[in-house]
């Protein structure tokens, strides 16, 4: 990865109050030239089944706020045996009943297919329109929590993506951003972006 | 209860997709001689820790959708042993893993503490501004589902208030309308209404 020194164009502004989804996708974005700027803003999340929705309304709020072209991501793990449980509430449970809970949930189910997956919306003005990308990455809940870091991100010690003999929370930045639901709609609004001609080569 | 041909005063709309808080609302304010009406309006909904908040924004949104005076309620469910689970989510953890994935979480825990919380927002006018009334009910998680309906309300089989041998799905309407969260606010809106002059006695 190039210093941001070296990057040439507009910074995206990506609004989140959470540094391990900035992180990840500064590291993508800088793969295509793009520098990442984070902005705590508080925008409002309704409550839906589908992300896309989630950070479509999240985004046209922070529009709104800050007046900045930005980026917001929502993202959900869905477990096919609980019906899709966390779902788009996977931050709520996970300050409450956590990994140790979803485990719990899970113990003697065979099924532990999962998908965790992300929406991206881009939003740059005031008529409520908004650019949405997505991505996914299925694979199994592990039985127990598996991490290198205490404080690794959400579900991330418990997901293990398809073909990997590692969780999430087992790879560094780069591994994971090969294979995840965020790396992938950030890819997606990336490519996109640029074809706007909003970075100039 | 009377008939409604014999109530005087306005209607109240309650705007609402779920037939069994408007029935337990119904009951409520036919006993302060108020009608209501159900409105199947689709409000959006944000994500929050505070159910004033969720209520809020729903009856502003409802209003701007239907111009009419009308109140929403926002519930949950919050369970002292799972740090608040399954919180203002309830809608979504009932659809999802339902009272036996709570069961199973609160398998072997020996604090079975949780309240049932209730808000109710009126909103009147395009300002924004709503007017707000909450109740709740304390009460213990069971060892297991009872209830005299297989159709029982949400996690009603699973949650016996204090002081009572019933869980909310054992009791008739009426007896749960005597502790429940639900009737306690709306006894607290119907009161506010009357004092504000809108039901002629």
């Amino acid at each position: 990865m190039n210093g941001s020194f070296e990057l040439k164009g507009k910074v995206v502004i990506f609004a989140t109050g959470n540094i391990h989804k900035f992180n990840e996708a500064r590291v993508v974005l800088a793969q295509h030239g793009i520098a990442t700027g984070m902005l705590r803003a508080k925008a409002v999340e309704i409550q839906s089944d589908s992300l896309t929705e989630i950070a479509s309304v999240s985004a046209q709020d922070a529009y709104k706020r800050c007046r900045l072209p930005l980026i917001v991501e929502d993202a959900g793990l869905f477990v096919d045996a609980l019906k899709g449980f966390p779902g788009p509430y996977a931050a709520y449970v996970y300050q409450t009943v956590a990994n140790k809970g979803l485990l719990k949930l899970m113990e003697n189910v065979k099924d532990r297919k999962a998908t965790f997956r992300s929406a991206i919306a881009y939003c740059d003005s005031e008529n409520g329109e908004t650019v949405c990308f997505t991505g996914q990455a299925t694979g199994e809940i592990t039985t127990q929590e598996q991490t290198q870091d205490k404080s690794a991100f959400g579900f991330d010690p418990v997901f293990q993506p398809e073909g990997k003999a590692k969780t999430f929370a087992e790879m560094t930045l780069e591994e994971k951003n090969r294979v995840s639901h965020r790396a992938q709609a950030i890819h997606k609004f990336a490519e996109w972006y640029i074809k706007q001609g909003h970075v100039k080569s």
